[in-house]
């Protein structure tokens, strides 16, 4: 079987969960080839070397382009902050080499516009770290949809808030940057605008409102010292989908007592679906006829679960995730790969976060693809 | 102690509910007046009589003219079909009499406007029937608000959703009539944007999408004939309150599994609070510095739940919302009642929804105070 | 239509409650007789006036004994403290009226034997109020057991756990008194036992284990003095049925957080039931073969839910089970009750929780019809 | 840093969570050894040699006896068949190696006693498969009751139960086989005995009720050849523990609807605590003089989680519990341990259930530590 060499840049906790997804997925999964980890990047060389010998890295470079020349190399991972994802990716395709970036794809519409096209004329497969799309549940969540079993569509309302920077003390981070693609519609909300593509379709106009709740930030834990802020605290917005339905999608991360809550409710002329990524092995769902919602519960009757686990109840929980999204981007590399979250799609979630604004700030209605 | 002479109107369910609700008042609570079920009027006069004996009136009127002029009824409550509230409340108004009408106030928006103008110039009393508001627990929502306990106020997310209309095949009935106040927006939205302005106070500006689903019904239950239908099935809107927080409602009676669904998530910079009428006696509760939302159960420490019960947890009933309802009005007709939803408050509810239509029909921003 | 005169002895909060539900009886249902409220009695006779007054009652004794004789008197309601039960019911069992008396029927197993023999060789018709089980949720669970829709039954886990004896500051009651009837299993368990009757059919054999946690409590709220206590602040015991199945109860009024969590679980060999008294107007079903419970909410198709709403998902109160309670007594006098809770079958749940406490005392399994 | 060589015994899915666990560990820990897979073996020499490459082992044995004899060797883990259990183990400690095995330790009683004795005449680390007690979220639960804040306990009540075996058709297999240690109490109420250990301490005397519902299964999926089934199907004890507290706990793999529902309720004079295992991310908490419980989700600020995630709502995994317990075997291997699961304390758990068994057969209460 062939072996394909995997390059992963960065080794924060992102970096780290991608080691643990390659490592997991060569375990549970049959895989089309045999995995290699290849190479790992930091611009800390010794932190480099350290982190590849707890990762089971082959080899380690201080310098990230030296990995992508690295010929053992046949995927690059990158998991480095979002201003960075753009040279990297560009290098990456340039090489002819399959990227793995994670979200948001790019700081900018133009960068991710750039990068979608430079991988399409490379004809390098690409992936997107959306990875709650690979939930099982949200699998299963799309075959009840494809399946017609909630009939047609008709509204999709989304969420995903947590409270991380509800205390008006917490200082200013690079997530308070927007040409670091800060604030909670590109920090939390891409996820929901991603999930909501995935679920329901393209979005046809959307309309919006956004809110910078506390203007001012410490510059740093405890500093009396404060800074302005000017991203969204929180977000609103009406959205049409191009197969008819209506909803909303919200995202805030001043809300007390939310922690993950990527959650949906999706309504069609034949039942409701609800999920909330607190409890993300579990969907409820209401079928016409029915009294009330009935709660599902992961189990090995779902591929993607049964890899991890032979008995139902027994949860799987956000790393495995993510070695489902690895899983996923092998499979795609190898040919075989269902419609994923490539290059082209992580612009689609861009051009409609762009869209958002747009409308928030113009007050009216607006068309993403006429961006 | 005065006798207070109670006359109702109509006869079906709400006609019912007013008359327990009147009964049970009295056995409940320390009113400032002894109650009289003086008068009940429907125009069937058999039906009529029949009904007072059953529910305890003195007298029962064929026409409801006669019950307002008969001198022994000093407040007259209202339960019939929509397009009579405006003519009923009018000439209730006209004789001096306090008036007690059931949501929604009109059919019209001027209809309104002429009903509060009418009452503030005669100097009667006035309530309308916003009866979830009279949940101990709305009230207890409100103390914490007032209280500051959540902070300054962020984001009101709101949702009123049952699924009596789901299935396609269900009849057109009066509430699809847009002159009946037919629609979504109009029958259980407007329970939701009272409820809004009952916790957040005013909105300066909506944007919002309605949609009819389903553009034709059969004429009454089993026909093949169908009629088009004019009124939304769904709305989903955009809020901006005077307070300065931002929020979405929504409205449908297609939602699968949803009964009644008058739920509310209130966002502040020190909690979030949340609550759905499907579980009335309970609120969810996450102060800012706890790890998650605690659960609320009504009990005797809130004065609406020890009218019905010294012990917790034994649970209000939709009936008891509605005898509560009934203590409010009897104080304001005493002078001692608080700010309750009066003409004024209602003719605010259906102002606010006239700018929702409006929004969605010229997909704008619209301020309500400018209608 | 003939008139059946109610006699209500007691004008605590129980007595209000009755007076509620016989008002609010006759209005929402179809009565085989004219209910007249004859006649109320307290000890002191000017209370007695009053409540008579505002609850509607055309007479006041200050004698019950002149109640119970009172020819306008046919049905006579006992809502005093416990030990008043026996004299009472008895007085009335030989005027041959009917008697609705409050749980628990007395405070010995021979008391209540007296009684349910009495009755039985007066021949009138006489129900105890465990109103938990008037609730159309439980009505509905034993059509699903009735219908087969659990299979054969195999196991009962059933808890009524409340709070509000949890603080040891909480000072002796009338509750702490053997002879009162008191202690957890006494106070909250018999509903409990009651429920498992109703639900599950004859026990067999028990064999339990009761504490009493709180070995002494001030004499009265916030004395320094302090009383021994001697009933059981937690019980719990492992039952089985005579259709074969297995179990366990449990009774604390010691756990915090509990208001009034009357809940159980019912496992058979087609489907899993639960139900929590808290959440009353829902039930948690799954039925083999399904992946998760389904929550079924009270709505209209229950004809006990329907009598106080036409709409799903309004939720029934506390009160209405008492309301619900009262229409089966009256079916019962004119002859057409259901199986209700007679003495015959109040003095079966004072069997088996004496059963209970010799199975704890004597550490053995005891079966209740050897007593 | 000294190496430690890891052995495993088995290649089904308990073989394949272990290397996992193992693989993951050192990935996210920083531990006191460097992890070497040495060898993993499998009675198929074929697969024993395709697992260790695609899991990363250095060395594959058929013969298991060769694994323990391989010098790369210092921990066996072993995860084969219950009643291979014993020989492996007593050949590990005979070779002085430390011993990782599944749970049951044994089956039957006099081999866990043998075990243990032996285990610590030779010194040697030991460690049994109780993973759920791994979780952060019981490890939050035991800090919560060392610190006092649930005040003294006064009750534990526990359940384990599944729904594999609800379907009378689901046919025999070793699960249903006493000296194989199977039925439901040794199956998943072992578990349940050992977290209640866990949280509550030792156990003084119990009583018991355990049946075998389905007394006859296929002897193959779709047989209609049927054999006789001799171990229990649902099991209910009363418990008393040394600390006073009093108890039950249940199992049932009868229970349509629970996949995994190993659950509990602690009840003290300060406060109650519940969890889920359906749920595992979550405590719920309710403290003296709050009104009701509180949801706590995992969060970084516990250790065992802040390894897998820096942010809270993130959710662990079942396969997680394994990483965490392999980390705190290698700890103790180390000297470092706290006071984990070993064989010591699995004999104890043992012992209390035969002591429930013994107390169902001869129905009496029993004393675990007398057998």
């Amino acid at each position: 079987m062939r072996e394909l060499g995997i390059g992963l840049i960065g080794t924060g906790f992102m970096g780290r969960a991608h080691a643990l997804a390659f490592n997991n997925a060569r375990a549970v999964f049959e895989l089309p080839f045999t995995l290699k980890l290849a190479a790992l990047a930091d611009a800390d060389t010794e932190r480099a070397r350290r982190c590849a010998t707890a990762w089971g890295f082959a080899q380690a470079h201080g310098d990230w382009q030296a990995l992508i020349n690295d010929p053992t190399v046949d995927v690059v991972a990158i998991t480095t902050p979002n201003h960075l994802h753009y040279p990297m990716a560009m290098a990456a395709i340039a090489a002819g080499k399959a990227v793995y970036c994670e979200k948001p794809l790019a700081v900018s519409l133009e960068q991710a516009d750039t990068m979608r096209r430079a991988a399409a004329a490379a004809g390098v497969v690409t992936r997107v770290g959306y990875n709650y799309q690979h939930n099982p549940m949200i699998g299963l969540a799309r075959q009840l949809i494809a399946g017609g079993e909630l009939g047609e569509l008709i509204s999709f309302q989304g969420e995903f808030s947590e409270d991380f920077m509800a205390d008006p003390a917490s200082p200013w981070s690079w997530r308070c940057e927007v040409n670091h693609a800060g604030g909670a519609l590109a920090d939390l909300g891409s996820h929901l605008l991603s999930m909501a593509r995935h679920l329901m379709g393209d979005v046809l106009s959307v309309c919006a409102d956004t809110q910078t709740v506390h203007a001012q930030r410490p510059v740093s834990q405890g500093s009396a010292e404060r800074t302005a802020i000017a991203v969204d605290d929180q977000v609103h917005a009406l959205l049409r989908f191009a197969n008819g339905a209506r909803g909303t999608v919200s995202s805030s991360w001043l809300k007390h007592g939310y922690k993950n809550h990527l959650s949906f409710v999706i309504s069609g002329t034949q039942g409701t679906l609800a999920f909330d990524q607190e409890r993300l092995n579990e969907l409820r769902l209401c079928r016409a006829g029915q009294d009330g919602f009935q709660r599902l519960l992961a189990g090995p009757a779902l591929p993607g679960y049964a890899a991890f686990s032979p008995a139902a109840g027994h949860q799987l929980g956000y790393n495995e995730l993510k070695t489902l999204e690895v899983q996923e981007l092998i499979m795609a590399v190898a040919g075989q790969g269902a419609d994923g979250s490539d290059f082209e799609a992580a612009w689609e979630v861009e051009q409609l976060a762009t869209a958002i604004r747009l409308a928030a700030r113009e007050e009216r209605w607006v068309k993403p693809q006429d961006l």
